[in-house]
């Protein structure tokens, strides 16, 4: 886990009966990390996005909100707005939403998915060290199963700034009374900022609330 | 409206269409506002507890109680600890799960129906001006028709101290990811604080979420 990820999810993974090796996102590579730990104890990696099962699973998400629509006796979605970091949740909306345009939506900075679409080809993030409090979307780069995926599904790719992030964070707070996680609140910031073309029957994604108290607070207090 | 409730409150109703006319707690009964403006105006009065539709209608949170228990193979409830104020969703949990003993949880210092019940007849609260963070569940008194109901079915009654309350919201807010407004965090705060005797299969209403951003703060704060 990030050395600087939120306390909060630190403690409930070890609440869980994990044990958690951390490292530093700005010096060191996850993946040389996990295969150093892997070769020591003979784990199995689970990959946070890269991993077909991961984005089947996320995925599921997709199929429930076409069911609560027909619920609702309406069709669609006809556009998806995810939070996006790796491309996980991404990549499994889109398969499991096949008629659905796609709306991926990254943090100032780390916006290396909307660049890689753009050039056609895997790019990295530019600056490791660019602040963000969308510390569940600082992917350094995403893997070609994510990216196979998304180059063919992606209609919309925006970043949003720190202030979005806080709107959007304190209209939950305020109108739903959920408490979302920076990073988890981007879809609904780009479309608050109008930076989104919407559709008829449009799903924003809300995911994540590890979010420790003072950064919630400090964001809240922040938001206009 | 009383004119200290939450502003977040206030605004949602106007927002809403409302034409809201504010009334002072400590001088001023919400009964004679209502009647004065119900002669003006020829409108019909919607008691926020003392109604038969509306306890009918808080009600049918404990018919999902059962429902929820029931998709997951589980009987029951056994017990409702039900966050109580004038005693409108206490009495519509007592009906509408007849087999289920009932808790009521009060702040300090706005426990007159605990009072009222253990008297066995309705009285008051004491001081009208004592503080509490609860502004949902400052009911100067109960009516007949939730006493009557209320009378022959709690089983227990507790009073919860606004530490105790923060403590149910911090937990509410870092493991539910909710935001949940002190008036509707009292039953939980009387479990977490071991004030409530459970019982195999026992239910918490967590009901209310319109608090101010700086109450919610300031009390998330202070939470131990």
């Amino acid at each position: 886990m990030p050395s600087n990820a939120p306390r909060m999810k630190l403690e409930a993974t070890k609440a869980l009966g994990a044990q958690v090796v951390l490292y530093d996102r700005a010096t060191e590579s996850r993946e040389a990390v996990a295969a150093a730990l892997i070769a020591q104890s003979n784990a199995t990696l689970v990959h946070a996005f890269g991993d077909p099962w991961v984005i089947e699973g996320q995925g599921t998400a997709g199929i429930e909100i076409g069911e609560q629509l027909q619920s609702l006796g309406m069709k669609g979605p006809d556009l998806i707005v995810s939070c996006c970091g790796g491309g996980g949740l991404a990549a499994g909306l889109a398969l499991a939403c096949p008629d659905a345009d796609i709306a991926i939506v990254e943090p100032e900075g780390w916006d290396d998915i909307i660049r890689s679409l753009e050039a056609g080809e895997i790019l990295p993030v530019k600056d490791l060290l660019h602040p963000t409090y969308c510390d569940a979307l600082q992917t350094p780069q995403t893997y070609p199963i994510n990216f196979d995926v998304l180059r063919n599904r992606v209609s919309q790719g925006v970043s949003v700034t720190t202030a979005e992030v806080a709107a959007a964070m304190r209209l939950v707070f305020e109108k739903l009374h959920l408490v979302v996680e920076p990073g988890g609140a981007v879809a609904l910031a780009a479309v608050l900022s109008g930076k989104i073309e919407l559709k008829p029957v449009t799903a924003v994604t809300l995911s994540g609330g590890n979010v420790d108290r003072e950064t919630f607070v400090q964001l809240l207090a922040q938001a206009a």
